[in-house]
């Protein structure tokens, strides 16, 4: 059994760390917040990101990241995308040896357009980098800490990474595939906020099941389209970190871009349903990096474009719906070949 | 302005006329219920099927299906697949010229193993086709009464044809594709009821929406898969009538297969639930449709399966799920090449 250190102490760090635990290995958990992490400690509980769940006493908070990452070989990241360079800049200062980095975030960095794991080979000195590993897949923190069954992928170019970090979660609720394609995996996990957006935005204005069912068809076709001319075999698309996890976020009550573009159809601001919200809406600095990706991509994203002009260009929300549903041109074919 | 017949005044039937009778059709609508058609004629409503609607004025119900074909130049076939044999062997004594059968049923014959548009080829005299189109996609009867966007598509192997079933169709809110792939389309529409009953299945066990999305997931590979033996495009599965009506079906109170599964896991027998219902569930037949076709075209088909050993072998619901929930094995890569 390994130890592994989790840097982030959120709903799905606090998730992720729960099925490592019931694996048999221990945990050290790294958060910021000293009243949270001595709640993990003392009462074994995280209320505010996972209400009423009991975390393994194998589980142990630090507030110290170097305590945390000392010795270990497998790091898992779980912040906010906006938070990575920061972080990995301390880690690079406190990391001795070489490790796999493993990350289950979500987004793309604006301007930059940069990957997570591309900020990850950007921050961390190559010697100390051992593999980079992504995991990503159709699972909200709250089912996963139910011990509800859950499929995930674990990515590489290293597939025998991929295989080492699937070794470490699987279990008998938590099923993790393979996939070489870390392109694919990571594009498909970020831009999938996009149309949960969208999504939540059409539900907003009172459009039913059948629009959304609509906007997610062509949203994956959009996501499809930037990921071929980013390097992604398209068909990763069509698996669980592509339709899998836009269908867990565009249709279940746990997503918090759902409900942000919800509430942005609704009539909110955007600064009012950030405030609101309470933690982070990846979609939203996402939306702005695919926007910037598709222009200098060329590649067409009404979706994207649409919720662009919606949250930063003080676009009508009711306006900017009503175009992405009416912009069928008569006599128009299917798209689907879009996505070879 | 064209005359057309629509046969069938079930909800979806009755749905799609009052798209035709707003786009200024003349539409006759054909139901063999006496007090039903007359309820259309007097009051106006189709209290049994879409409660609380108000019909156009230019729709007519007619119990004599020669009075409703009579000179009309399209036909829209909107019954069970059930009864297609029978009342396509009624149609073809009473129709005198060519026309164009249009078909928005969803299902594939048991045994014979034919699609509609291949009962329709068998059963109607050469001559009196002119072509056959079908219109399916995400689309909720009682969403599309109440006018909600809705996106479908019209498919043919004549794609003249297919535009002008589309021209007929489209408006601000009914907004229709065309596509060529007619098999892939009228696979997709049918196969997905399978897995809408499975993911009702395990909702009624207990599962969350990480173990939906996974389903849902490998339920379209598993789709594609069976729809590429059969000649249908691989990336037709992709698009509206495939991953969008899947969708709408898997996770949308309205869908009645969705609800038979979830009662089948709630521990209600099939023979209960189908009285309970009072309609017809059309992925019942069509799960012993495709188990039959994945025999025989030797195609891997594990939720089929299972479903079918749930409905038809007496096999325990709970087991069935367990199973296919844990058979990924260790080092499974994601196994998305199979749709292509």
């Amino acid at each position: 059994m390994a130890t592994i250190a989790v840097v982030g102490a959120g709903s799905w760090g606090t998730a992720l760390s729960m099925v490592l635990a019931d694996n048999g290995h221990k945990v050290r958990i790294w958060g910021n917040r000293a009243e949270q992490i001595q709640e993990m400690n003392e009462a074994h509980t995280n209320n505010r990101y996972l209400p009423g769940v009991r975390l393994p006493e194998s589980i142990t908070g630090y507030t110290s990241l170097q305590q945390a990452l000392e010795g270990v070989q497998n790091i898992l990241l779980v912040v906010p995308t906006k938070a990575y360079r920061d972080i990995l800049r301390e880690m690079r200062e406190l990391v001795t040896h070489p490790v796999t980095l493993i990350h289950a975030s979500k987004g793309i960095e604006p301007d930059t357009l940069k990957r997570i794991s591309e900020m990850i080979e950007e921050e961390m000195p190559a010697p100390l980098v051992q593999d980079i590993v992504v995991l990503s897949g159709p699972s909200h923190a709250e089912e996963v800490a139910l011990r509800q069954p859950t499929t995930v992928t674990s990515a590489s170019k290293n597939m025998q990474a991929a295989e080492e970090v699937q070794d470490l979660f699987i279990n008998q609720y938590f099923r993790v595939y393979t996939n070489p394609d870390i392109i694919g995996v990571e594009l498909g996990g970020a831009l999938k906020n996009i149309i949960a957006l969208a999504a939540g935005m059409t539900a907003g204005l009172g459009f039913g099941d059948n629009a959304k069912a609509a906007l997610m068809t062509r949203g994956l076709a959009e996501i499809a389209r930037l990921g071929r001319k980013m390097g992604a075999h398209p068909l990763t698309f069509a698996g669980l970190t592509g339709m899998g996890d836009l269908i867990v976020t565009c249709t279940s009550v746990h997503s918090r871009n759902w409900r942000a573009g919800n509430m942005l159809g609704k009539g909110q601001s955007l600064d009012e349903v950030l405030s609101n919200m309470g933690m982070v809406v990846e979609g939203v600095r996402t939306t702005k990096a695919a926007h910037q990706l598709a222009q200098v991509l060329d590649v067409e994203m009404p979706i994207t474009a649409a919720l662009h002009g919606v949250l930063f260009d003080g676009a009508d929300v009711k306006e900017a719906v009503d175009s992405l549903m009416g912009r069928v041109r008569t006599h128009e074919v299917e798209a689907v070949p879009d996505l070879l």
